[in-house]
C-alpha cells in the first residue's frame, strides 16, 4: 500500500492511497466554505449517553447534480472538489461538515446538563475514483486496499489519546440519506465507547469471565455447525444471517479468529475478507436485480488504552429494505422500546440470500 | 366512561368506549383472514436483548384503497371491517397479525439461541370514527376519553402475569411506516421490561438512591427554571423540547408530579395532559402548514409485579422531519453506534416549535 499525507488549503486533511506508487505531483484542493469546526455533546440522562449537536451540518451538500461531485477529482482549478486529478485508488479527508472535530470549540453552551466538546474525527472515505461505481463492483484487490486503508485510520485515530473508538461504516443508497452517490463510507472515531458497541463488549465480556471463550467466537463455530444460514465460509471469514437478525437481510462478516482491530488481521484473513465482502455486496445487489441499500458498520475493539480480550471485529450489514419496495421502518417498538420485530425468520432470508448467491456465477 | 367488551367472531377481544351511554346493540364482526397467532422471540447474546419474530407479519394490510379501510365501522355486512357501526367514540381491539400474542405457540423453532414464545398482547386503538381526522384534531374531551382508554388498558395488560411492560404508541405518516390511514395507535405488552424503558429506569434508579428526588421530577424543575426550551407549562403538566433531544423537533410531555402509569393520574392531571397533548400536535402540524409524522410512545412503569418509584411516566415524540422535505435518517452513528447527531440545538428547535404554537390562535 503506497500512502501520501496531504494538508488541504483550509487545514484539513488528506490522506490519498493506491495499490501501486503515487505520482509526486498531487496537490490537495479544498472547495469553497469554511470547515466547520464540530459540536459539542450533550449528556442524556435518562438515557445515560451522549447525544451530539453540529448546528453547522444543517446546510451540508444535499444531493448535489453530477457536475458539482465534490467527491470527483478536481478537473477544473477554478472548481475545486475535496480530491486532486491523478492516479490513486482511495482518498480519505477530514469531513468539511464534522460532527467530531478535534478543533471543536472547549467553549461550552451554558446548559442544564453535563456538556462536552464535541472532540473527535470524522473522515470521509471515498473508495474509488469511479462515481458510478460501487463497493462490490470493485476488484477484489481494491477492496482488499480499502481494508488496509481501514486500517491505517483505526491504528492512526486510535492512537489519539482522545479518541476511544474507531467507527468505519458505510451508509449506502438514497433510503438511509445519502446525500451524495459517489461510493464513499465515513469513520467516525468517538472520543467515548459508543452505547452499542459498549453494550456488545459488556456481553461479549461477560461470557468470555464465564467460558473463557469469546462470544462471537463461539457463535461463529454454532452457526457453522448448524449450517442453515451461512451464506459463505473459508478457512479465515464467515458471512452469516445472525440467528437472532434484527433487520431484515441482516448479514454479519467476522473472521473466525477473534482479532480485535483491522489492523491486527493478518494478510490471508484480509485477502478472505475481501473476498467475502464483495461476494456479500454482489449478492445484495443480485437478489431482486437493483442496488441494495444498507448501513453498514464495523465494530472492533474500543482504543481506550485498555485490553480488550473480549472484542472480536465483525462488519454487521443493516439492509433498508424487507421486501422488493417495502421498507423497513423502525416506528414505536424498535425507537420507544428497542424491541426490533422481524417479519420474516432469519432461516428464510438466508435461504433467499444463498439462492442469490448462487446466482452469481 | 362508558365501555363494552366484545368478542369477534374470530376470537379476538374488541372494547368500545364513549364518553356517553353506549346504545345496546353492539356486534363485534370479524374482517376475513385467520388471526396470526403471534411469533417467538430469540435472544441476541452480543446486545443481550430479545428480538421478536412473526413471519405472518409479511403479508399484513398494506395502504388499501379508502373503501377497503379495517378500520372503518362495517357498513355493508358482506364486507365485515375490524368495527361494528353504532355510536363510539374509541375503539380498541387485537391485532389481526400480532407480533406478540397470550397464543402464540410454545412450540419453538430449534434454534442455537435462547428462544421463548412471542407471549404478550397487541393492540390497535382507534382514535376516532373520523378516518380523515387527526389525534390533535379531536376535541379535548376526546383526547381526554383516550388518555382514559390508555389508562384503562395499561392497568388491564398490566395484570396479566405474563406482561411486565405496557407501552402505547402512535406512528403516524407514511414516513414512519404507517400502513393505513385512519387515525389509529397501538399497544404492545410486552412479556420482559424492553431495553429502551430499562435503560431509563436503571438510570432513574440510580439518581433516586443517589439523591433521594426523581431524575425526571428534577429535570422538569431544571427546564421550567430555565426556561428556554419549554412549549407548555401548567400546574400539572410541562411540555418541552428537552435539553438532550436526540430526534430533531423531539419533545417530552410530562406529569409534574412522577407518577409511575397512566391509572394512576388524578382528574385534573388528565384534563392537563389532554390540553398538553392536543396543543402539540396542533403546533406541530402548523409550524410547516402540513401533518406533521411522528413516533409517539408512552414510558411509563414496568408491571412487572416489583415497586418502581424511580418510575415517571411522560410522552415522547419523535418527529421524522429534520427540516420540510427532509427526513432525519439514522443511519451509521445512530443505527451502528447508538450515537444520535443532530444538526439543531434543542434551544433553537423550542424557538422554532414556540413561534408555530403562537400562531395557533
Amino acid at each position: 500500500m503506497f500512502k501520501r499525507v496531504l494538508q488541504k488549503p483550509d487545514g484539513r486533511l488528506l490522506l490519498l492511497y493506491s495499490a501501486t506508487a503515487l505520482p509526486a505531483e498531487l496537490e490537495a484542493p479544498s472547495p469553497p466554505g469554511t470547515p466547520g469546526t464540530g459540536g459539542h455533546l450533550r449528556w442524556h440522562p435518562l438515557r445515560g449517553e451522549w447525544v451530539a449537536y453540529a448546528a453547522h451540518r444543517q446546510n451540508r451538500t444535499f444531493l448535489p447534480p453530477p457536475e458539482y461531485n465534490p467527491l470527483a477529482a478536481t478537473t477544473d482549478p477554478a472548481v475545486p472538489t475535496e480530491l486532486p486529478a491523478g492516479e490513486y485508488d482511495v482518498a480519505v479527508f477530514e469531513n468539511l461538515f464534522p460532527t467530531l472535530s478535534m478543533a471543536a470549540s472547549r467553549k461550552l453552551p451554558t446548559a442544564l446538563l453535563p456538556t462536552a466538546p464535541g472532540l473527535g474525527v470524522c473522515e470521509v472515505v471515498v473508495f474509488t475514483q469511479d462515481a458510478t461505481a460501487t463497493l462490490g463492483s470493485l476488484p477484489l484487490w481494491h477492496i482488499r486496499l480499502l481494508l488496509d486503508v481501514w486500517a491505517d485510520r483505526t491504528e492512526a485515530l486510535g492512537a489519539l489519546p482522545e479518541v476511544h473508538y474507531v467507527m468505519p461504516f458505510e451508509n449506502r443508497g438514497v433510503e438511509v440519506g445519502v446525500t451524495l452517490h459517489h461510493p464513499h463510507g465515513q469513520i467516525y472515531a468517538y472520543p467515548f465507547i459508543p452505547p452499542i458497541p459498549a453494550r456488545e463488549l459488556q456481553c461479549q465480556k461477560e461470557y468470555l469471565d464465564a467460558n473463557g471463550t469469546g462470544l462471537l467466537q463461539d457463535l461463529l463455530v454454532a452457526e457453522l455447525d448448524d449450517g442453515q444460514r451461512v451464506l459463505r465460509a473459508d478457512e479465515h471469514v464467515l458471512s452469516f444471517v445472525p440467528a437472532c437478525a434484527r433487520f431484515p437481510f441482516e448479514v454479519w462478516v467476522a473472521p473466525r479468529r477473534p482479532v480485535a482491530l483491522l489492523h491486527e488481521l493478518e494478510p490471508a484473513e484480509r485477502a478472505s475478507l475481501a473476498s467475502a465482502l464483495k461476494t456479500l455486496l454482489l449478492t445484495y445487489d443480485k437478489m431482486w436485480g437493483r442496488p441494495f441499500p444498507y448501513v453498514m458498520v464495523l465494530h472492533q475493539a474500543p482504543t481506550d488504552g485498555v485490553a480488550h480480550p473480549e472484542a472480536h471485529l465483525h462488519f454487521e450489514f443493516y439492509p433498508a429494505y424487507r421486501m422488493p419496495g417495502r421498507l423497513k421502518y423502525l416506528a414505536g417498538s424498535e425507537l420507544g422500546a428497542g424491541v426490533f420485530t422481524a417479519d420474516a425468520e432469519p432461516e428464510a432470508v438466508a435461504a433467499q440470500l444463498r439462492a442469490a448467491q448462487e446466482r452469481l456465477a
